[in-house]
C-alpha cells in the first residue's frame, strides 16, 4: 500500500511513521508514503492557501485550487483513481471494519486541514471518502490521518507477526478482552487470580471468556447488542451483575 | 498544565508536539509535558517490561513494577496525586466532554502500552481513568495520548486566539458544521451557492443553520437526539429529506 498525505504540517508525520509497526511495514516494503506540502501547488502570489468564508463569520477555509491540482498531480502516477480521504469532524466515524475495508486498497491519498474548514467544492467533487476518528475536536487532520494509517496498515498481510497478531484483540472479536496478569503472582500484595496459576487450560478458557463477556457488559453494553450471548452466558451476567 | 507520558516510544511524539497548537501552547507557558522511558524502572537484569501472560496465550504483558514505580517516581513531585490516564480499547470512549473535564486538571499522567497488554494490577491499584479514543485496534497508547492532548490543550485558556476559536466547531454546538466557500466564487464551474454571495445576513444565517441540521440528519442522525428541534425545524428537514 502507498499512501500520500497532503499537509501543510509534513514535520507532524515523521515520529510516528518512523516507529514501531509503522516503520516496520516501510522496512517490509508492505507499506510506503509520501507527505505533500499543498502550498507548494498554490497559484496565489503570496503563497496563501486559505481565504475569508464567503457570507462572512470566523475562521478561514482552505481554497480549492491548491488541494484540486495537488490531488490531480499525486493521482496521475497511478494506474486507477485512487480513494481520497477527508480527515474531518463530519465524516463517517472510523471503525474496524472500514479499517478492514481500507487496508484492501493499494493506494490511498489522505488529505489534511489545519485549524479552517474546506470549501465544500473539495468535499463535493475531490473526496470518496470523509472520516472522522472520534466525537471530539482536533487541531487538524494529521492526527487522524496517522491513526488511520496506524489501524490499517497493521491488517496489511505480512506487517504483525505471529507474536502481536493477538486474535483476542478488542472489537476484532466484538468483546472487550479479559484481563492479563504476568510475574510476579504476589506484586507487593496484590495477587494474581488462583485461576491462571491453576493449570487447568479449560477453566482458565471459560474465566476468560466470562470476564470478557463482564468486562465488556459493565463497560460498553453497546458492544454486546452485536454479539449474540448464549442462555448460559445470559444467566451468568445476571448473577454476576447483582454484586455491583 | 503539565503531562508526564509514559512510553517505550518517547521519540514518536516529538513531531506532534512540537507542531502547531501544541507547540504554541508550549511557548505561551500554558502547557508542558516530558516523556518518560519506562524501561529504565525495570528492576529485571535483562532490561524487560514485559513477561508471558499467567494462565497461558499469544502476546506478551506489561510488568506492574516499572510502571508503578514510575509512576510513583513522578507523582512525588506533585501537591496532590495526579490523575493517571491508562490509553486501551477497553476504556471510556473519549468525547468534547471528557476533554473539557480534563482541561480543568493541572496535572495528568498517561501511559501508554504498545503491543502488549496491561497487567491488571495496574488498572487496579495505579490507574484513575481508562480511556479509548474510538472502537478501532492501534498498535499502542502513544497515538491516543497524543490525540487526547491535543484536544484537551486547545481548551486551556489562551491558547486558541479569537481566530482559531470557531464556536461552530462539530461537537461543540452539537449539530454537524455547515458548509464552507471561499474564492474564487466560480471554480472551474463550480460555483459558490448564490446565497452567500447575496450580502443578505439574516438569510445566510437561516441557511447555515438549515444546512447544518440537514447534514446532520444525514451523516449523524444519533446527534440530533441531544439536539432539539423546533416544530419548524422538524418540517424543514422532513420537506428535505424527500428529496435523497
Amino acid at each position: 500500500m502507498h499512501v500520500d498525505i497532503l499537509t501543510l504540517f509534513p514535520e507532524m508525520f515523521t515520529g510516528v511513521m518512523e516507529s514501531s509497526i509503522l516503520k516496520k511495514a516501510q522496512d517490509n516494503k508492505a507499506f510506503s508514503y509520501q507527505t505533500i506540502d499543498f502550498r507548494t501547488y498554490t497559484e496565489n502570489k503570496h503563497n496563501k492557501v486559505d481565504d475569508y468564508p464567503y457570507g462572512g463569520g470566523a475562521g478561514m477555509v482552505l481554497m480549492p485550487q491548491p488541494i484540486f491540482d495537488a490531488v490531480a498531480d499525486v493521482s496521475d502516477q497511478y494506474k486507477q483513481k485512487p480513494r481520497v480521504i477527508l480527515m474531518c469532524p463530519q465524516g463517517e466515524t472510523l471503525t474496524q471494519q472500514k479499517a478492514e475495508e481500507l487496508a484492501q486498497e493499494e493506494q490511498l491519498i489522505f488529505i489534511c486541514g489545519h485549524y479552517e474548514g474546506y470549501d465544500e467544492r473539495i468535499r463535493q467533487e475531490l473526496v470518496t471518502d470523509e472520516l472522522s476518528i472520534g466525537d471530539y475536536v482536533l487541531t487538524g487532520g494529521e492526527l487522524g490521518a496517522m491513526v488511520v494509517m496506524d489501524s490499517v496498515v497493521r491488517l496489511l498481510p505480512g506487517v504483525l507477526g505471529n507474536e502481536h497478531s493477538a486474535p483476542a484483540d478488542s472489537f476484532s472479536t466484538g468483546l472487550l478482552e479479559h484481563p492479563h496478569y504476568t510475574r510476579p503472582a504476589d506484586f507487593r500484595g496484590l495477587k494474581v487470580p488462583d485461576i491462571l496459576l491453576s493449570g487447568h487450560h479449560e477453566k482458565i478458557k471459560k474465566w476468560r471468556h466470562q470476564q470478557s463477556i463482564l468486562r465488556t457488559w459493565q463497560r460498553r453494553p453497546d458492544l454486546l447488542h452485536s454479539h449474540s450471548l448464549t442462555d448460559e452466558e445470559e444467566r451468568w451476567i445476571q448473577s454476576q451483575d447483582k454484586d455491583f
